[in-house]
């Protein structure tokens, strides 16, 4: 069930039976030459979207722009800063809590939005407190389940690397078919280099990839991976939500 | 073009020949019971995406929660507040205008964006004037096209009302048609009382409407509206890319 | 009743019969070469009191710097950023409404403080709402009130401009007799631009005028304007203050 | 020469021989039950003037509202936050300092502004930095000139307090001599308080006053302290402006 | 007792008989050739240890980094701008207010911070009514303590200075003999000079000492001033905590 | 070489031959009931005055109060919200920066900070890049050293626990033999819960452990942590500083 596509009236059944809501959270940054600028944004609402069917949850809306300050000196990257994140997942929570939703499970598609949702989400039970109000957050990435991250190992090794891994790649490749990338890419690609500011980063990782082969993606492992991905996060939700 | 289905190279060169570039922005707030709680951020995509389509330019991520403190009353409803929507536009432009581009149209679903919107882009030419950039925005509202307020006032005279309009909810209609909601609407509807706090405007306004009678819609208006927003808003943004 | 000119104990009996209050906002920015600096804070404040001498209202001080990035090329405009303003303007009423107003009318005397007064009217409903306060607010711009409108198109023309109008000009001519400024204004005078950066206005408005021809303000034209504008804005007042 | 009376090219002109600028600042409180919600904004914008008029210095618009939150339990009383008033201040500066202004003399009619100009004086600085920008800020308090204090010892004694004095009283009377309050006061008057939260303050001084006997005052004291004030401010203004 | 030597077990027995606490708070900033850049910070916290030792008083951990912007043209000086300490105090006294502290007494080593303090409190007790809660604040400035102001008039007469004192530095040697250091200064040394930017202290200032010859400083003196400080500031702080 | 214990000339020696810098950062927060509250603010300090002996390091000033607001419903513990901590550690930097400092190694106390540090770092180096200032920082956390870990795990199994863990308490009684704490811990301890507010914290974890026995920790034990962190911690700083 898709905030978006529901009306208050339907919000306001389901809040009689879950207090429970999907946020999706990705980010719009480079991912190397044939990966898409909205990789963790597509990657974060499909696996949303799967899980909200799969266990009957509300999903709202995307978070498109996450914290990727890091990524803004390659063109079509775009950041909020980590303060102005903060503000903006308080302000979504603060909206809902006040609706009546306590629990809420970010599925995130970014490892750079980690921290700053977990600063947010302290900044926010602190917030709230203020008016008796009490909820529970929790962050799930996608690519770190356990099944996820092994069958990545597996089918590609080595070549997934952090960043525009092949992974991703493929998910994107999975929902959007129409625009899959072919670029040359070359075959030394940078890897393990700290991450400090954006014109470093690129300096570092000039092409965008981090130790990636994201030509090794294919559709087909899109599938895969999607599969995994809303299998273990709808358990993980379904745990969330039902914990005392 | 969208950039969420693009990569970095292919940005760097639309960069060669355009400076310019659409930000679709929407809301997320209750549109009475049979409204979809998206419908001011689908509305807005789909439009942008047709002018994109029209004009070969860049539609950016959609700003999909907006400024709509006055609906949060009603569940499901989210809003940033309007200094932190400042934050998120003037965040938005900052990154695009480093990497070069220089004219940002937003096109905007949701009336109640419309006064923050002109003070973030203040608030921006400010802020970027700090590092010798200059760049110029436009707010283009797809409701109040000159062509779609017509056919509006055609098709539903008064029904028309100004929020949960039948215009909206048709173009929603006809994007998203397996989500037609069919609840009844009560004959009355109240309309006319000035926009105050939430609590204050679901007393004047229970079900969310204003003034309007979305029953009136169908698919194939929306299509209409669809049509008449995107040719119109084309020759707005080649006329603003263009202008000196 | 000036606040400025009344005792804490005035007030307090004040607010046995009345929950409301005139707020005067203009601002400090260029008018043309001949238009004075304060012209929309002078404006402001002089129809403010007015309509609280006509209505028995109180009326508190005057903002006298508003929002004007867009003037800060022309020396001595001075502008708070959009969201200093927003923040002033939500502890303006704070300290009011703790105190027991609750209607608030802000007699405008600038364009361009309407975008961030609505947007703070926003903040502020939804800031006040965690103290259970509740409180309305209304702007209104005496240059907009329909009498003023229509004698201002009847007296000049197309010569009213959009900017350094001879109307605001005539009212602070009549205000400030001993302030009418001499200076040779050129025949042609820039119109139709669109407002983006300060330094953008400046090149397309150089001489800080915007359509105006304010040659053609007299004092008696500015003692019309008065008038007209205290009438109108007087019973909008009343209906505001009345209204349930 | 006052700023809102004046003309961009004016100012160019003014520019052109002198970088100063007199900006009043006063505070809109509770000056016990015969003092004026205005006294201490109406004092400094009069000096502000005298001293313009005296050393030809341009003055600016007052600040009406300044720190006053440990007032904001009486009526009427209005505050910005100090870090509120830190913006509007850095503000206020910037524009004009972009402009050219490079010596901002604040003439300052309230003991609670002055720790928050001091503090948005050091913020400034180093914001300015940023850009190249270097100022002089100074904070006049006129009731604390050497000649003013003393006249106002040796007319009240003990009876000039420190809030609702009879010397600002006075300078209000002479200023305004048709809003001269009769009110009676107690013959006693609370004082030697420290100042802490609004509450704490009613209740530890429950009309007002602070340790003063304002029913001394008269409008020739008024022009007395005037006078004095205008003389001895003039004299440091000069001082500031001339200085390497 | 010390707050980072306690636990929370024996802070919640504390509470019980006393709802006070001390906080130190210093600077990091140039104190001259020869001055340590922690003398403010250093001074604080031994004062403050000496304080909670002879009151019983709980003493929270030291503020090591205040108000110093005018000093960061010198390396090593470190600084928070007034609006950001202004929600560093307002923060720690609300966690402690919260937990039932309710009288604050900051012993305080630096003149810079003096006014952001002040800011601070008014800020904290508007912010805390906002949850009904009541806390008191005082700051305690040891430098200004009458007892150690004699002591170094007669020892350094004008050789006191403003900055880099004798006095502090003799209270640092006291604290660290280890640390003291032997670097020629200057015969003259530059004072009278208003504080205004970091670079133009630096420029008037070369040296960073305001007026002083800390060379007269002797760890003697030091212990001097520590003893004088601590039964100052335990009377002024038993009457803090013990007033109505 | 402590910052506090230096004057601005030596410092500008060190810039001569280096430019990087060690920050600790601890926390005030409860730490169980025989834990000191000062326990990660302690252990971060003297860890890192180890490694500043140990490589000829500079080490600044303490940050005593980090991001504990999950524990803030146990008396005398003290946070700042994620985002002021993020506006002071950006402020730190940026005065260091402007001096010449480059290299930034927080040595970390709390695991709590280390999101907020890591947002913090992002935001530091976008805004540092507005003046053409580039830095690079790095957590260092001394209990995720993995000669600590292990020799953790080795004596305590599974009563190391995660907070007011044994390893932590036992560094502190090495530090500070005097304030070692004596008070019946129940046997039952506990663990595995997620953290959520500080309400929900103090419910879940009554006596502010998290499954761990910090009765089993020595002033031996502690000596032994001490001398790993400061070995492991001082070859990554010397790796980290080195680094092209």
């Amino acid at each position: 069930m898709l905030l978006h596509l529901s009306t208050w009236t339907e919000v306001e059944t389901y809040l009689g039976h879950s207090k429970g809501i999907i946020l999706p959270i990705g980010s719009t940054e480079q991912h190397g030459p044939t990966g898409l600028i909205g990789t963790d944004a597509i990657c974060a609402e499909a696996v949303a979207k799967g899980v909200g069917e799969a266990t009957q949850a509300l999903v709202g809306p995307t978070i498109n722009v996450g914290m990727a300050l890091h990524h803004t000196a390659f063109p079509g990257s775009m950041s909020l800063r980590p303060s102005t994140l903060i503000l903006v997942i308080t302000e979504y929570i603060t909206c809902l809590a006040k609706a009546g939703f306590q629990r809420f499970f970010f599925i995130n598609g970014h490892g750079g939005n980690m921290a700053t949702l977990k600063a947010a989400f302290s900044q926010t039970y602190d917030y709230l407190a203020n008016f008796n109000l009490e909820v529970r957050c929790q962050t799930a990435n996608w690519f770190m389940c356990r099944s996820v991250y092994q069958l990545a190992k597996e089918l590609y090794g080595d070549g997934e690397g952090s960043h525009a891994t092949p992974s991703e790649v493929a998910l994107t490749q999975y929902i959007y078919p129409e625009a899959i990338k072919h670029y040359p890419l070359s075959e030394t690609v940078a890897s393990g280099y700290p991450i400090y500011s954006a014109a470093n980063f690129r300096r570092d990782y000039p092409d965008g990839r981090m130790g990636s082969n994201p030509a090794l993606a294919t559709p087909e492992h899109g599938q895969q991976f999607y599969e995994l991905a809303v299998k273990e996060l709808s358990n993980a939700y379904l745990e969330f939500i039902n914990a005392q």
